[in-house]
């Protein structure tokens, strides 16, 4: 657990309040005080599922028992049941919506981040599959939680995570050797320092200048493979790290892992993953005196 | 504009301060003090945009100018600059991620909803696309902002916005019958109440309660023409909108509207609608004396 | 329960947060630290009770057991105990004058409300009484609630639950008719529409177009009477909610009821409520080992 | 300005925010964007207006344009403009209810405030009128603002603001006398020192153990007086000052003055004062190019 | 206690939130969820120990169970065990740091003020030892309260707590009488009046006017000196508190005493204070089962 | 600038917010609305000053005009005016001592880190002086970017900034080398990693693991140099940074400079670092017209 349930409960506390407005209205005019029910929580595709420790802190938080069924990253088949909860019916018909939205990202982002890396490693390849900072806004911490749960790499986790000089940073400088100077001079020994090329010319420059990872934008393949091919002949491929980013699908993922490229970064497993299917089924109801 | 600026201005706040921690380290690094830019924001795929009244509070309330060149809902050619730009660079390019990741997100949900709307259109039909509340956690209004700039319906907006007896309601409370009946007892008059039935008969019985919306609950496209057929015959479809909901894809929505159903409502152009490509340019650079 | 508990908690400590200060210095250099206290809550006048709920979560909430010894919206006779409390001393004290703050406007209203209704229901009327949005600044939730359980109508929760057309909207609009036309373009099926007129005419004109709910505003109840009776003439009455607004006192609501509309709707319920006189009485002390 | 504009907007933002919910519906569906309009806000009744500076922030950190007509604490007639407002219409019918909400609450406890005291002077008497903590919740600095406006003593603005020994302390403590010893061990030089009493011979008690203020709790009239007397016998009358609370009223505060106590407080004023009426008029609107 | 903890725990949540950002990487990546273990607190210098109240809420709002060793106040030896914690290893290791630097300031703020405290007490003064407002930045409440602890006297707790007229409020009025005069006119009668004065008639001018304390601003011990017998003679001695601020050390400290000023304050024992050497050790581990 | 001037705000606000509580009391009754003054912020000793970007955001937050009279990091003399100020006179007298106590306390770690590192540089080293975590509840973020100012490494800016591991860390895994091994396992290739080491051996263990970062805690200057030794006779001295800290001080930081680590990090460069005396000067007082 990285970030205490005390930090996340707030979080979870204003998605909430976002939906639930002046009231659950339906809830208030139909649901007894003080009925307490019992219901499971169902994926009901196949898939890897991401956010049972926020979904079980979320639903505690709120003052309902929950009893995780299987663990973060679990790969299940469909109809499987993945939480167990009990109480206050009103309360969790007031949540459940938001609670399944969070799930079914999740898990939609885990099971897409995992089926690309088993693509990989059943090629044969070791790339790693990273995610961007292109998620969904205010979910950067749940959609990078939900890459790593299905065995990606998290990448910057925000923008005081690692250096990365960017296009726009360059083009504001002047020259990425004059950015890494810039960065090199004020740099703190703690962080790494990652540098965006466009061309292998200036991959094999980057390298030199001792940066830990370059990242080749927008190559295609076969850029890649000569950009990799370059720095071996420079003696320069186990000093640095090489990453590709730009245009990378599932379609075209394998192409890029066979160039020797380290790490392969795609937005599209964050901001456009279709979420797994997951739903609420109350399993038994109580009448709790008041 | 139906949010204050003020109030929007604090939401985008939080998601810069999520993302930035404890500073944007690359910028600190290279960018000098005092650099400010001219940008333009460029849509790089055709759609339709939706984000540009927010990007604007956005960008304005970090400090910077902002000059929209489309308007929200404009259905644009790939390649087309959508928002300029002008001011601190250091600002700019903290922000810049974020921003993009608003406007990516909404303008993909604003062009879903509307392909599939024209897709109805087209066919000669005149219903409804709603959204669910299907959406990611927190991003509740933008995602529903962007179905409206779609042309779509937001349907409740949250969980206050109108009494949708559900599922899970009925199943506590015994029966629909006995649900709207409680409901009926307390509910304002300011409040309209839907109903959601798993069967024909079901539909029947809440149509002569008097409600005002049905939601067919994953019926086929031929069971919802059935329980039209049913209202009909039972002269109550004048009094009653049907909603049909659940299963619905991009593949089968015109067999839906084929029905007769006034409104169909759809998860997925909300939770999993692809991202429309948005990106960041910069055009021109000068130095601010300090 | 409409809002859960985890929301409500934080606005509970914001009152508090407000009254504390730098700290309650009284109890600081009187209370010793350990001192727990047996206390009941009692209202010293005759009334509705309203805010048992909401003063339960607030109680706990501050880490105070809390009996609740009557239900919301029980009439009670002067000097009825109402809550029984068990805790830390100093704590209840620091929060004791927030807390009967909060249950005394809430019962304030809710008798009025009441008083009001009852009124009403004993010349044999059916006329809801309904609040306005005429709350005390971020007591909204607070304020509908006690017009809830006072058995009041709780008209629009926010800006966000009708569509309610006022004067300043039709005058920049140009005219009522123009307004709803607008609203009929965009608005979702969800949403009701209310509008509000001056003038007999404008009633009719209002109830041709289909709207749900017409406001007269500000008419005598002579004039109330004439629209009922045109809106009859014209076979519009029972395809119309009708509610008076505007000049309503206790002096002259049955005046009103008299008049057939549906609902009064009044702003002194809530802005200007007498509270009901609540106190708290400890009952006994023993001292805890640290 | 006691309390400088940029905290106070806080305040604000959460006012509207918990009213504006999901969105304005009717400024979204009704009134173009870029309209502007400029408006006057009108006391319709005669009054003591308070608010004034608190309303004109408010107004301003939601980007439109305010003109004060009238300083805080005018007593005004009738129908009299107060602000004058120009700016987006929008977003001024999204604010107006909550900030004339905020107003004639104010103006309200304000006008009340000054009624009684005026009644005090002019019968020749120079007893202070005080709040209490009686306030609404989360309204303290508003209420206790309107308090001073209207010429009224604050009395403690929060817990942390003075020592008020108060029956359920004495009751832990065991006396009085204890209690304000054990004040006296640990107080700061800063704060004053007030004792509630509820009969003479305690009066008499603590203003010998030199506390700077005695309460008077629920004292009649004639109490208070032979508890001012036994303070003269004892040459203790200048050293100690005297409030007279509890039971107090607008019908027999001229009693509590004739005795002699030197402050009388009341809650109804903060708690139960009737609002001003006032509104928001439209006098002229514009179109502005988008 | 004198702020609830539900409302120091908001603040602690926001200190760990700083620090832990996008999420304890170290914690994450090394302990295995479900790790239980016992810790101690150690104070390892000797000194007075402040804080064990606010850490004890600290420790048990994030989960984990404590058991303070020593009360608030205590001088220990060094090497003492304060704290005993028993919970959830990942989330100890997280707060860690945060914890310590709370307790580790405050107690060295503690510390400190004790031995100035000791230094005139031994020295046979009864000088009030008072802290100023120079403390760390959101810190106020936890500096004053160390202060306390440490025997000292917390002065003003913040901006509200009495009035202070000081030397940019002089010069904007034009004269300390005729700020006090000002403030006389509307003060309430709950606060006391200080005075900053800089020279000795200006002195004897305030306690003329009847304030409460006089606050003798940079007065050398001999010019507080004469400052006191001035009052003397003009028997006001009795009449008014004398603080000496300003240029006090703990070299010095016992030069002013000698003077019979009432209460010395200086803004070091805040701001400057060296904290006190606490860390944690664990000293049992176990593995709880999932 | 590496957090955006929005985000510092509100921290500025929450600052002034706990000082101001129910209103700054003095200046509300002393300072008549609309004086406008001028005024220097003035440091009175000499140093290395921190915060002037911090404070023109802050002062321009509050509605004031300044004008930085030097940059971050400027040495200057004693007596020399840093910010120039013009505004409200309500509002500066409400902010000055926060304003005051971060410019005080950023500028004091400024000065005491650089002086450090002038001592290292000025005896021929080049090691780096980096701080630790041991800052001021809250106050990360200004403590931090202050060393930064003085020309030292801040270190890791908080948990989430590199993989740090610790004795508690190892404790609970086993070894170190069980701890470095799982990190591996998991960690992003965005991160480096050190290792805390207690003894040679450990170290030397720790290099061949290929870590980035050993940390040499609690080494005598005599046991650091033995370690770089053994480092440079196993040849991994190039490969590895060697950072010693924990009993580091002024004092022995040249003996620490000497063994040839790179990096020395102290805790009191933060935590207990005298602040710079700076103080606020009214220059000008002019009264605006209302």
């Amino acid at each position: 657990m990285s970030i205490p349930r005390r930090i996340l409960e707030e979080r979870f506390r204003r998605f909430v309040e976002e939906d639930i407005g002046h009231g659950d209205v339906t809830t208030e005019y139909t649901i007894p005080n003080g009925t307490v029910v019992t219901a499971h929580i169902i994926a009901k595709e196949a898939g890897v599922i991401a956010g049972i420790e926020e979904a079980s802190m979320f639903i505690e938080s709120f003052g309902l028992e929950v009893d995780p069924l299987i663990e973060d990253g679990s790969k299940i088949r469909e109809r499987t049941p993945i939480l167990h909860i009990e109480g206050d019916a009103a309360t969790l018909l007031s949540i459940e919506r938001t609670l399944l939205n969070l799930l079914s990202r999740m898990s939609g982002i885990a099971t897409t981040t995992n089926r690309l890396l088993e693509k990989i490693y059943q090629a044969g390849y070791k790339t790693r599959v990273a995610s961007t900072r292109k998620t969904a806004p205010g979910l950067l911490h749940f959609d990078k939680k939900a890459v790593i749960i299905g065995r990606g790499d998290a990448h910057r986790r925000g923008l005081d995570d690692m250096v990365l000089i960017k296009d726009n940073h360059i083009s504001i400088v002047g020259s990425a050797k004059e950015a890494i100077e810039k960065v090199r001079e004020r740099v703190s020994f703690s962080k790494k320092i990652e540098v965006e090329v466009t061309n292998i010319d200036d991959a094999l420059e980057a390298a030199k200048t001792g940066v830990d990872i370059i990242m080749l934008d927008n190559f295609s393949p076969k850029q890649a493979k000569e950009a990799i091919d370059l720095l071996e002949r420079n003696q320069l491929r186990t000093k640095v790290l090489v990453e590709a980013s730009g245009g990378i699908t599932e379609q075209n993922i394998l192409e890029y892992a066979s160039t020797g490229v380290d790490v392969v970064s795609l937005g599209e497993i964050t901001h456009s993953a279709k979420v797994l299917d997951i739903s609420l089924d109350i399993i038994n109801i109580k009448k709790q005196k008041f």
